[in-house]
């Protein structure tokens, strides 16, 4: 974890007293994603697990289907053979005519009705596959989640300063065992990262999984959970309007605002048994 | 601010007991940005003060050094005639030279040592100006920051969804005077608004002004600041390393993990007086 948090000095103001105190802060650096030694995309992260980030990333936005697509994650070397500790190039195998349409795909949005929201749903419903089957989940289950998930948050205790997202195996109504938790300065990274995880392991799809986020739910996590086939998506804060219409039209089950004994559940509650 | 709120239909479990009630949802919907009627960028945001998210983007991100470079910001119009709400072209008066020598600065990270934290640091330092000045403030009223403005955070009582910025004039050490406030789904997008704002009101640079953002502090959240030349930078969570790291090269006081009666510094604590 050493590398995802590091000491600063800070003055601390104290009710009146001023002391001087080491700050233990979580670390942010870019990360740049070569697509065989091409320079595909550039974002800022906190350095950890990025062989996780990239390959849940990839698949989250559709440029990959699944673990065959992906031949290799390396780092890359230096002019003077060191490591880059902030690159690393993919080799995937994918045919270069179809990782040109995906890339197309991917970039365009449908023009002819202007940009909105239901055209963004739109342009994912073609991309991302119905979520369907008979997982449910009890309502006791649900609200053990976040205590589940603040036990493993490690860099969030020592810095104060992360989102974090915990996948949980919820294959039976009862059950609630967490598979993999990734903490992020990036909301998006740490649900990437979670993903990704799986992703490696040949864990897709994730249909008897649920994923809790720390913070609030956006269109793009909704788009994300979906991509991985997670059907149910917990959040301690609240969702934004577009998040639940996509939750809505991909068939999430989306819970906003769950803590202590209370949560909202706002699109396809038949899953939560009461 | 109802383009900012939606009501949805949502099932609340509540220590056992279930009810059925309207929840406000923070809205959340695409913006493209056009330059000249070409598609320049999309981003996710909170409809409202589209204009000022515009103009403080472009700005902060170095495409406009000031209001006389921004000719008009205007609605587009479908091909019915009606105003697309989620798309603005902008005309800038830059020469398009200029504009292009901009625009590739920006999409280029030096890679002859790699990315690092450092590299995106030094392409910073070349592109905005050191702050400086003597503006010194309080502790006392660095304290009274977060009432100030959770005071003024309407959409965020309404909806528990939102990230806010507040800009306020502290040009004497006990005055703290709220100039205004915007709430956005967005971290960046909060801070480009409040921005853009002064931006369209000819009240750049912000020299005796700071910055209080409700969130977390990243390396991005800086930079925006530094633009506008706000030399206080205040969070009520915490920085990351990248962020103070920024900060302290740039001359920015910095500081978080700011609520009830304590606050930490991490740089140029020079202004703070106890």
């Amino acid at each position: 974890m050493s590398e995802s948090i590091k000491d600063y000095p800070a003055v601390k103001w104290r009710a009146g007293t001023i002391g001087n105190e080491a700050d233990h802060l979580v670390v942010e650096e870019p990360l740049e994603i070569r697509l065989a030694g091409r320079r595909f995309t550039l974002t800022m992260r906190t350095p950890g697990h990025d062989e996780e980030l990239v390959s849940g990333f990839l698949l989250a936005e559709g440029f990959v289907a699944g673990r065959a697509e992906i031949d290799e994650i390396r780092r890359v070397r230096g002019p003077k053979g060191e490591v880059e500790a902030n690159i690393v190039d993919v080799i995937l195998n994918v045919k270069s005519r179809e990782l040109s349409d995906r890339l197309k795909r991917n970039f365009i949005v449908s023009s002819s009705c202007g940009v909105c929201g239901k055209t963004s749903i739109e342009a994912l419903e073609r991309r991302i596959t119905k979520l369907e089957g008979n997982l449910r989940i009890a309502s006791a289950t649900v609200l053990r989640l976040p205590a589940l998930m603040s036990d493993a948050q490690q860099i969030f205790a020592a810095t104060g300063g992360l989102h974090a997202a915990a996948l949980f195996d919820v294959s039976a109504p009862d059950v609630a065992a967490l598979i993999v938790l990734r903490e992020d300065v990036g909301r998006h990274n740490a649900v990437d990262k979670v993903i990704g995880h799986a992703l490696m392991r040949d864990g897709l799809p994730l249909a008897n999984c649920a994923l809790m986020v720390s913070g609030r739910v956006s269109f793009e996590i909704v788009q994300k959970a979906a991509a991985a086939s997670i059907p149910i998506l917990c959040a301690v804060s609240a969702p934004s309007s577009l998040a639940v219409d996509l939750a809505d039209e991909l068939g999430t089950t989306l819970v906003g605002f769950l803590r202590g004994t209370a949560f909202n559940a706002y699109t396809h509650r038949e899953r939560i048994l009461m």
